[in-house]
């Protein structure tokens, strides 16, 4: 029986903490206190203004398909988002609504890459980007980056590793699980670079506006021929309705229209309708509320891990993660984050989920819960490694 | 620029009454009268009882992530409907809700599927199941049948056709276009033979539920090693809200969720909870009265085709198509449905959009529209052929 599985389905991983999430929930039934830092969504809720806007729809009773591409409202929408915010001019027919940036990803690398072909993408890196390659038949290659590249690809590292084999390179910038943000200079010279090589350039934006202190320019200020993933679920606060977009180069407009066609008919519709209420200034009002919330949890987070002697040597610039090295306490991190959710009730996320350069001596801190909630997870964690 | 195109996207072939639809609603800006028969989507709205447990969660602001595979509470009422509706039981555990029956076929062949690897359907056939064969690099081998077998397979035409290169076979029951069942004794036979060489068997049943004066079985009546894919779109009438489920052998369960993580993040939280209201009685017995309503949809559009002179050797049991034979009127089944849209106003869809045997001399009419509006199709329709 076992041999009818895909080849392939050996190769993707499963994410390590979903062991840590299940036993985090049974140690809950059991009336444990358990503080979660070990998830990538926001505690807030989505905003009113979004959910009104759902609301409304739903009264219409009308729920429909809509063409594979997205509402045309909703796609005009999201580029005079792109002409106001980053004041670049995108052509709405190059915007797609897709089922979250999982979609948008499955979309781009469907429409991009045959069997085969290479991906340079940066280790550490959210585990799912590399999946999505093996899944049609490819290969990341993934390049072990640190704090002196901010985590993130240089145009240095692309040129050195790029081969015949080689289609493009993903940047992820904020960067999952480290929130670095890429230089803008370097982040064009590496977009320049694999222009050059007549590569395809993907980026990976879903925590743009998650940023602080700090604007993330998007890849579609250097150049058209990328493609941009970007997502409703983190800044906008609508994770659960799996709406997202990506954009295209030119080129691929007509085929990435027939392979959503084929591959998803369309985006969840209520969801684009809900979306449509997403640029609204009073909810933009809302989610600047938030983007304050976060700095000072980031702030909160990034200085109590330095006090308990955690080295995190680049402070992160967005998304809502802190990625720290706790080499001082061990060289096995997923038995740490194991230990630590036994011993304390605290659940994080172990290196090993986002690749294998350092891995083992890194853990993910996600501070999507309140201030409040993480000074009781700093003294545990504190008490915790007092007795290592 | 173009040669960065996937390889795939060459073979994937776009829908070709895309372009009747758009050139339709060309028409329709201009005043024109169209009468939709080319629309795999029923006219009637969500039921309300679906509607308003989508409003009630909303109205909570809880639109989180759901565990990667459904909600377990979904997962159970289907499980329940297998056993109430089918007098089968199937683990919740095998059954994974997903973004609609694209993403169940998505996942299941991302399972099982490797590149090379062939499956054995039916021509004609819905043209997604074959591209997302070709999506995995894999090969649909496309068996040409015909009214003699009620364009179903069989397992003689299995058996005849099976090669070391197989990996398993697609029978969708009622079928789109022709809205026929498999025989019950051929089913059965299919999936043992199937079963027998060790492959894999893929049900489609998106359209159970819409099947008039016969019971439709499922796959899992038969065997527990088989893959279901079926939908809340059809009879649910939840085509906008993008929710399916799959069914997978035993054996898939773990490689399912893991990919399920990776390709989804999960399912549409919120229409994941509006179809918790689908299996309510209160639901149920509204879409019988629809149902009865596509019965005589179908007794009368048959009726006027027969009439006119189109030849429908099986009366379909199901869906809401009939494939008609038009060799009487034209060779070229595409120009005679781009003519009659341009004279008539009434839009049709093309038998190349389902394959290629006889797809020049047949075209699907969707009976998705009132017997009102049908009336009128088929007076136009008859003004029509009357002038080739």
């Amino acid at each position: 029986m076992l041999s009818r599985l895909a080849n392939r389905t050996s190769d993707i991983t499963p994410f390590y903490v979903m062991e840590l999430l299940s036993r985090a929930k049974q140690l809950e039934r059991q009336g444990r206190d358990i503080i979660h830092m070990e998830v990538g969504e926001p505690d807030f809720a989505t905003p009113q203004t979004i959910v009104d806007a759902g609301i409304k729809q739903l009264q219409t009773g009308v729920i429909k398909y809509t063409p594979a591409a997205g509402l045309t409202e909703l796609r005009q929408k999201i580029a005079d988002f792109y002409q106001r915010h980053y004041s670049v001019v995108v052509d709405k027919e190059r915007i797609f609504a897709t089922p979250g940036a999982s979609g948008a990803f499955l979309l781009a690398l469907a429409a991009s890459m045959n069997p085969g072909d290479e991906l340079l993408m940066a280790d550490p890196c959210y585990p799912c980007n590399s999946n999505f390659i093996r899944l049609f038949e490819g290969k990341a290659k993934k390049l072990p980056v640190d704090a002196t590249t901010r985590y993130q690809l240089t145009a240095e590292l692309l040129k050195q590793h790029w081969s015949q084999a080689t289609k493009g390179a993903v940047i992820a910038s904020p960067s999952n699980p480290t929130g670095t943000l890429i230089e803008p200079d370097v982040f064009k010279q590496c977009i320049e670079l694999v222009n050059d090589k007549g590569g395809c350039f993907y980026s990976d934006e879903i925590y743009h506006g998650l940023v602080y202190g700090k604007n993330a320019p998007t890849a579609l200020e250097y150049s058209n021929d990328v493609f941009v993933i970007n997502s409703f679920s983190k800044y906008f606060g609508m994770t659960g309705w799996r709406v997202g977009w990506l954009v295209v180069p030119d080129a691929f407009v007509e085929t990435t229209e027939k392979l959503a066609q084929n591959i998803f008919i369309a985006t969840s519709t209520l969801s684009q309708y809900a979306a449509l209420a997403a640029f609204d200034q009073s909810t933009l009002a809302e989610l600047e509320i938030r983007r304050a919330e976060f700095t000072a949890r980031r702030d909160f987070l990034y200085a109590a891990l330095v006090h308990l002697g955690f080295e995190i040597p680049v402070k992160p610039d967005g998304a809502f993660y802190i990625y720290a090295n706790c080499a001082k306490f061990t060289d096995d991190s997923y038995q740490l984050a194991l230990d630590l959710l036994e011993a304390e009730g605290v659940a994080i996320t172990p290196g090993k989920d986002f690749g294998s350069h350092l891995a083992h001596q890194h853990l993910r801190f996600a501070y999507t819960t309140s201030i409040e909630r993480m000074a009781v997870a700093m003294q545990r964690l504190e008490r915790f490694i007092n007795q290592i």
